[in-house]
């Protein structure tokens, strides 16, 4: 393992306080805790909580900031925060609206922001929760019950924190959300695998030529492993389960993210979405918000996901060009 | 070599295309070149125009826009863009105020940026030239008299971007640069090698214990070699030359940018960033302004570079915090 880094045992404290440090203007951490709540109150107005296990960086504390998520939990790389901790972020984040939390599908985190939940609502705290389970890659995984959340969560974070700013009752943004998530579906690949630096090897191995169908942010299996394929090959793999998935037609409008995986250069990033771009055309849909980066990683993992979201809501579209002041967002 | 990809050979098209369908609200490219220019046109004022080879984005594509570039010209791979491509990002970029080049040091960038500044100026355009100089690491390298210009670069963006947004003369930005880029200084470390796409293989090697100080972003030699060491003794060894480089005392204000070369994860940007904020409280250091980020890259290179500027004039931080409007700046 070669990581840039200190004490294998000590990543998620030491990372936490680089990263407060870089963006102290905007936001800080509750003292040995994992929990990052932004400066900015809005009150009177819904707060926005998110978190999980740590290891996808920027997500979910980058999105933490003016337009988007109140406060987010980083629980030990690839570990579920605790609950009393996601109630120490409830209790920051609350601005007298009520807060919702949104929770990746996976046991552990749907578990563990339930309790916290449940000690919101007994200080009287109003709580709404959504899961998101945008990955269609495969339909149980090693952590998850029912489809993994992936990337995708990261339109979840923009569109909510938009209506949330916008004054939106916890009612109604629980609505939007409700509506919003079974119209956002991910799916990725994977050409090297992540290391967890406490493990110290790779979570999964990989051949010198092999690359995996539907992996998982945590390095869960995917459903194909083959030799690895040209970027316009991977491209009209995705797109397909994606169409498949979605079930478009010609003419609808849809949200594009190419997410890259950790390791993954832009250069490669801007290829893959040049051939997806092409793809979508042939399909003669209509693309009305793109975005490129690695915004939900999986450490060091070489790979990329593809999340489409079907805009049946104009309104989702003019969320996701809201502005926002976060450190990840951009 | 494993990358998401298609034909080696066209990997700064397909990039391009890439890059300017995710930012078309921003950004176009000028057909069949590698010219980027923005949208946006602030009639009267000084436009900022640089490039050089690919492989380093988001750099400099990615800060084109408002407040930052005017366009940036971007060559094939490690290589310098052409003197008549060159010409053409000016005249596109030209509001009628004159036009500033800020050009890495590398020997083919400024001879092809000075040929085509005698073009631009043979049109009657009022052109001036800035040549960044950061890299302490070596005095000479393979593709540079004298030393080499890397990641404190998009400082020089990101300040004199500010200036031509207030309506400063292409005399008074020239000034301002003349001052600031002495006071830029970056040294960087490799944990592993790029590969060009088209060479197929890493550009130099390094065993899996070993990490190299100063290596260049085009894979330039560094001036040590050794046993990988942990974040804060890498932080101790850059700051110690940044020290020595920038002559500190107590109290005084600098800028500070962690930047990863391409393939290092934030996790680990950010705790390097953890130890470099302790050893500058150490010294005593002010810092008013830090970036973390893959700003400057060298394709899938892993490791990190750390840029400090010294902020002896006020307006300098002022400029670093001036709203900008591009893919990259966040």
């Amino acid at each position: 393992m070669k990581k840039i880094m200190n004490d294998p045992s000590n990543v998620l404290d030491e990372m936490l306080k680089g990263f407060t440090y870089a963006y102290e203007h905007l936001l800080q951490r509750i003292d040995g805790t994992g929990v990052i709540y932004r400066h900015f109150v809005d009150k009177g107005k819904v707060a926005l909580v998110s978190g999980g296990g740590s290891g996808h960086e920027p997500s979910h504390a980058g999105f933490v900031g003016q337009g988007m998520l109140s406060a987010a939990v980083c629980g030990e790389i690839f570990t579920s925060p605790t609950p009393d901790q996601i109630f120490e972020a409830i209790k920051k984040a609350d601005q007298g609206a009520g807060v919702l939390l949104i929770v990746k599908n996976y046991s552990g985190d749907v578990m563990n922001f339930e309790m916290a939940q449940e000690l919101a609502e007994m200080e009287g705290i109003q709580i709404k929760t959504l899961i998101i389970d945008d990955d269609i890659a495969v339909e149980d995984s090693t952590y998850t019950a029912g489809k993994r959340g992936v990337a995708g969560t990261i339109f979840v974070h923009k569109i909510l924190g938009a209506a949330a700013a916008t004054g939106l009752s916890i009612e109604e943004i629980k609505k939007i959300g409700d509506r919003l998530v079974p119209h956002i579906k991910t799916i990725g690949v994977a050409i090297s695998p992540a290391t967890v630096p406490e493990v110290g090897k790779p979570g999964f191995l990989l051949g010198e030529d092999e690359m995996e169908y539907g992996v998982g942010i945590h390095g869960e299996p995917g459903y194909r492993r083959e030799k690895i394929k040209t970027s316009n090959e991977i491209a009209k793999e995705l797109v397909t389960q994606l169409k498949a998935a979605c079930q478009w037609e010609k003419g609808q409008h849809y949200a594009v993210l190419v997410n890259g995986l950790g390791a993954t250069p832009l250069m490669e990033q801007y290829i893959f979405m040049n051939d997806v771009q092409n793809l979508l055309k042939e399909e003669g849909l209509i693309v009305d918000f793109k975005k490129v980066g690695s915004f939900m990683t999986s450490i060091d993992m070489e790979g990329i996901s593809l999340t489409l979201l079907k805009l049946v809501d104009d309104e989702w579209n003019h969320y996701l060009q809201f502005p926002v002041v976060t450190p990840a967002w951009g």
